[in-house]
């Protein structure tokens, strides 16, 4: 294999073999194809597409260049939930003990959070003691024993994977719709479970800007999870508006925790909901219909309540926070966004609103940034919302009081009044229930 | 100006603006810019191409990344040919005199051969003594005096454009147009001449397949030279099959001898006529009806010939050479092809043919090879020639006795034979002369 040959059959729109991927990926892991030749290759893709064979063999490649994680004594019931990142997304917190008390595995890896979106695992840290790292041995046996455990993505996850995608974001190649669902499933595979389901936003806070591209990204990483024998499904939820109305880490713990006690923002139940209704129909071997009682009583009875605070405690965190989510305590320093006019809010930027809570400390401009776990944003509105003149729309926490002016100009940016009633956005687009999904010969742009 | 950006842009098909262009390469140049990065542009560019507005300004910087030569001092009278590069492309070795005795002022820089193409530097290097390298006074001296010099390419003649070919080179973004028109026209602009004509080949032994394609390559050239002030013509010619009958650098030089002195094979002369009509046009101010004239009147008259054997002495060769070519001598070994039926012989493809003179030892493998100046090969038979059963079609001459077999199949696999005759190729396709070519505004591809 030469990679020049690679680069030039695919500039020509041709298709590579299942061992040219695999050659490429592991010569590209080791060094031996050095990166101008890769970003010729991942622009010419930009441009060609790849073929769901294409595809599929190059997550496979990905996902076994480095550390892959095996389940295979959970059976059917190991179930990993992939959300590709939004402002305001707290679903793991309370899918993940909704899924445990119906009788999933969910043993997880979760990534931090950079620029705009948060991470889970920023977000657990809010709880003192909480381990984000357990040697492999741990994490299966709490896995078995609670049901549930989330870590951090470990170094040598899909290395091929991390290099690849350090060269895309610095060369323009990230919004390849076949590099972005390989990047994804890659991991997923690597991680090892049987059930995956996967949460796809779309909107001004995520990535895929329309309902169209989200499905398309959907059901592309759908059909790959398929083709390597895992029982997937997607879920299209609207990242126009921030998930529910805390962004910032501490407090999207204690909203977490509001909608597990049964209380919470409806749109952050629904979705969570709808989620875990998929999980539990892959990994118990549910129908829909069936899955989605077990969901609710597990989520109004309390089962999956109790559930979060067992995980908290078996994982080394304090549990008495998620007791009395007081105890996580208050930045020092709060401002107000207020309305200036009385109408309706009708939009509220996702985008515009992570990046304020970054601003105020809650999320990283670089990874090397610390955060603050007590800063973050209360929207008290949300769009389709009555406002009156001079009403709170946002409160903003902060522990560095120099950062609220231009938190507050940026929140200010992200809203957009109406003096009539304005409808509210679906929040959910569509679902992609595990079905055999077959392969496209033509390949995705 | 971030590198990111412009690859974006690129990549939706936007338009570079010229200090982006220029900024880029000047970082490029200096290493500020990564391969990695810039390849990717240049995937972005084969697949969107680029405005004239771009091609102009990308050629303009990459002219100026090195060393100018400045020819002011002759005003319109010096001239340079380019050839896009051939197999048996000898017409330097009689262009260059005959406008030289016509009075324009030939001041060139010539390159090496690689793979199945030779260079004029090599075939000069067949004089002993002659000097390929000579200091900028000593150059413009003898251009002056004898109104013609040739050197090799200076180390430092545009090293932007250097660095940028060596990376399309190994990337598969070589067949760009505006990326092969900007390359040859940066090296064209920095050697100085006022003007400019080129020779662009098409066929099997060429880069450009089919004269559409050439003549685009050429048009493109055009408006880059007249763009920035250069008289600038292009003459498009076959190489399809070999010009002329000799590959192989003395064998050549012979050839072109023998032109000189009113013989030699007609394609050759016909091409070089054309060629020499145009630098003379263009650098004596002449019609191309009084241009023919001269150039006829100086090569059947013997100025031209006179002209090189003084150019020969001036640059330190041996001009005995040039007056008995029986003393560069015959390679060691020989070997025939011959043909397997009658009939006619109706292909000779140049690029194998090329391929199989440099197995002999004529060419360049590697940069790093050495070149055997008495190797190469006779073509005694041109297609659309009728051949007996066992005529002798091609001679081969070598040093090293075991490339016999290898070429000898080489050069069979390039020949086609036909049982009824077949009508010669046309031998020159299209000429572009110097007039107002006016910018497109769309993007070439």
């Amino acid at each position: 294999m030469r990679m020049y040959d690679l680069i030039e059959k695919k500039k020509h729109g041709g298709t590579l073999t299942d061992e040219e991927i695999r050659e490429m990926i592991a010569l590209y892991t080791d060094g031996t194809i050095p990166d101008y030749q890769m970003s010729a290759l991942m622009m010419a893709i930009y441009f060609q597409g790849m073929t769901d064979a294409e595809t599929f063999t190059l997550t496979e490649a990905m996902a076994k260049s480095g550390d892959t994680v095996c389940l295979d004594r959970f059976g059917d019931r190991s179930v990993d939930k992939h959300s590709t990142g939004g402002v305001g997304d707290k679903t793991t917190l309370i899918v993940a003990p909704i899924v445990a008390a119906a009788g999933g595995i969910v043993a997880k890896m979760s990534g931090r959070g950079l620029g705009h979106t948060g991470g889970t695992v920023d977000k657990l840290e809010s709880f003192p003691g909480f381990r984000t790292s357990l040697p492999p041995q741990e994490f299966a046996d709490q896995a078995e024993r609670v049901g549930l455990a989330v870590i951090g993505q470990s170094a040598n996850l899909a290395p091929a994977d991390k290099k690849l995608y350090a060269l895309r974001d610095v060369t323009a190649t990230v919004d390849s719709l076949p590099l972005i669902a390989s990047s994804i499933m890659s991991k997923k595979l690597a991680a090892g479970t049987r059930s995956i389901v996967l949460d796809v936003k779309c909107g001004s806070g995520a990535f895929m800007r329309t309902p169209e591209d989200a499905t398309r990204l959907a059901e592309t990483m759908v059909r790959i999870g398929i083709a390597h024998g895992r029982n997937t499904a997607a879920v299209i939820t609207n990242m126009d508006i921030p998930l529910g109305h805390a962004i910032g880490n501490a407090m999207e713990v204690t909203e977490a925790i509001e909608v597990l006690r049964g209380g919470g923002p409806d749109d952050l139940r629904t979705v969570c909901l709808t989620l875990a209704t998929r999980m539990i129909a892959l990994s118990c071997k549910k129908s829909i219909d069936e899955a989605r009682t077990i969901a609710e009583d597990c989520l109004y009875g309390g089962k999956a309540y109790a559930k979060f605070c067992e995980w908290i405690e078996a994982q080394g965190g304090d549990a008495s926070y998620a007791k009395d989510p007081a105890l996580f305590g208050r930045a020092a320093h709060t401002g107000e966004v207020c309305a200036e006019a009385g109408g309706y809010l009708s939009a509220c930027n996702a985008e515009l609103i992570g990046t304020a809570a970054m601003i105020l400390g809650a999320g990283r401009q670089t990874k090397d940034s610390v955060i603050d776990l007590r800063a973050g944003i209360l929207l008290l509105k949300k769009p389709g919302d009555p406002v009156e003149k001079g009403e709170v729309i946002a409160r903003l926490f902060t522990e560095r009081a120099d950062t609220l002016d231009a938190a507050a100009d940026t929140v200010r940016a992200a809203l957009t009044f109406s003096e009539t009633a304005v409808e509210k956005q679906p929040l959910i687009f569509a679902v992609i229930d595990n079905h055999a999904v077959f392969s496209k010969e033509e390949p995705t742009p």
